[in-house]
């Protein structure tokens, strides 16, 4: 069988490539894309065969330039999980942690490491592009007294050694990620277990249009997880609304509540049904 | 009378300025800023009477950072304007248009006159940090065949000579500015005319929480404006919810709506009355 090959956003050992073996399993091929934008691209240009994006994390909140490649590329999402972000220190070969005095990271990592750094007044923090980027230019350029901040996954790719283990400041720290690929998979036989389906809308700018579109879903007890909105161009202070809700777009009641909600509401179109994410 | 002080983010003739002159008037004394941060900071420290922020962009969307600062520093919203943003090529000097090569700018100026230099291709386009900041680099480094792209206040205030108006691709181009202070002004004698109110509160993770809380206004037919999430820190997968309504905080039905919201919603909390901008 041929292995599947998934593009996402970083350099080798990013977190979008732990959460790619996490969903594909460890012999996924992995495709590294510097801008979000390339990897819808290598999808729909059949590069690669599936696409991993973060779309949300607990916090940061959403990462919006990906709610708007999904609405324009309109590679349907066929999976998601949940990735705890934990951040490893690590260095080159068998350095003491008391010989650190240099920690090279992205600025999102530095500063969800601020307690390690107030405990380690003696260790400086610098900046760089990417977490495993800073890894990978340690392992090419060792430097005395010098670690990195990035993913386990990193430290194995690059044959980094970690020092120290989950620095990270807030343990609640998780990012979702999508599994995308050009087709959406043939219906399950079973609609067993927990479902999602995700779907965008345009509302008119009316009194009372959110609140009915919220009504289409609570009256018929449909749970909803998470509602995003961006902006409609060149309709100023409209909006797209993205949805999440928890049942499998083909039961009875989801596609009475998306009939109802295109009474009202224009462009509905569904981006994916897949199984929650643990 | 003394003169206000307004802090902005960004370099002397930003678009912030623009708007701190339409809301505060020509005589405003500004105090430009580096980060958005800073900017709350000034007011919050008394170094500047007021701050004007950049909260939504008909293009971009939300500046989700400034929903955060909002919650944070807790400096009442006062005030709103929406900005139409109109890009201007400037140069120094007389240059005329046929001897220009080179444009400086932000680059997501850039990019909003794609048309411009498509229709232009002996234009190279070069990337700055800031608009105003590129019109100030260029009247202090002239520079044959330069111009740069930024706002008509900037043009102003470093004595640019503006080549062509208006060369952005979409007219429908607004950003929502905030007027803040440190004090909510006094609640005005007359209720006239159109005031908007905007809250956050938090949900917890039930079924059904944004439709209850929905209905609060729909059910008392109070229209609402803006609806924005945000993560809630500590709590995965729950948010903090922004809400603009267009009613005066204290109008009967303003109070009932929220004294409804607080039965189920937690830390409901009043950002601010404003009168609604054109």
């Amino acid at each position: 069988m041929k292995k599947l090959t998934a593009a996402f956003q970083g350099e080798r050992g990013a977190f979008s490539e732990e959460a790619a073996r996490k969903l594909l399993g460890p012999d996924v091929v992995v495709l590294p894309c510097q801008r979000f934008e390339e990897v819808f691209q290598a999808v729909a240009m059949k590069k690669a065969d599936a696409a991993v994006v973060p779309i949300e994390n607990t916090l940061h909140g959403s990462i919006h330039e990906n709610y708007d490649h999904l609405l324009r590329f309109q590679l349907p999402i066929i999976g998601e999980t949940n990735l705890r972000i934990v951040h490893n220190l690590m260095a080159h070969g068998k350095i003491r942690f008391r010989d650190i005095r240099r920690v090279y990271s992205h600025p999102v990592a530095l500063n969800q490491c601020l307690r390690f750094f107030a405990e380690n007044p003696q260790i400086e923090r610098v900046q760089f592009y990417d977490t495993a980027g800073s890894v990978k230019h340690l392992m090419e350029n060792p430097e005395p007294g010098a670690a990195a901040i990035a993913s386990s996954v990193a430290a194995e790719y690059y044959g980094a050694h970690i020092v120290k283990r989950s620095i990270e400041d807030d343990r609640q720290n998780f990012t979702r990620f999508f599994l995308l690929r050009r087709e959406a998979t043939p219906r399950p036989a079973s609609r067993k277990g927990d479902w999602k389906t995700s779907i965008v809308f345009n509302l008119r700018n009316v009194p009372g249009a959110l609140f009915r579109a919220m009504s289409v879903f609570a009256l018929r007890d449909i749970n909803l997880g998470k509602i995003e909105s961006r902006p409609l161009r060149g309709k100023p202070w409209e909006y797209h609304f993205y949805v999440d809700f928890l049942e499998h777009v083909d039961a009875e009641v989801a596609q009475r509540a998306l009939g109802h909600l295109g009474e009202f509401a224009d462009a509905v179109h569904v981006l994916g049904c897949y199984p929650r994410g643990a």
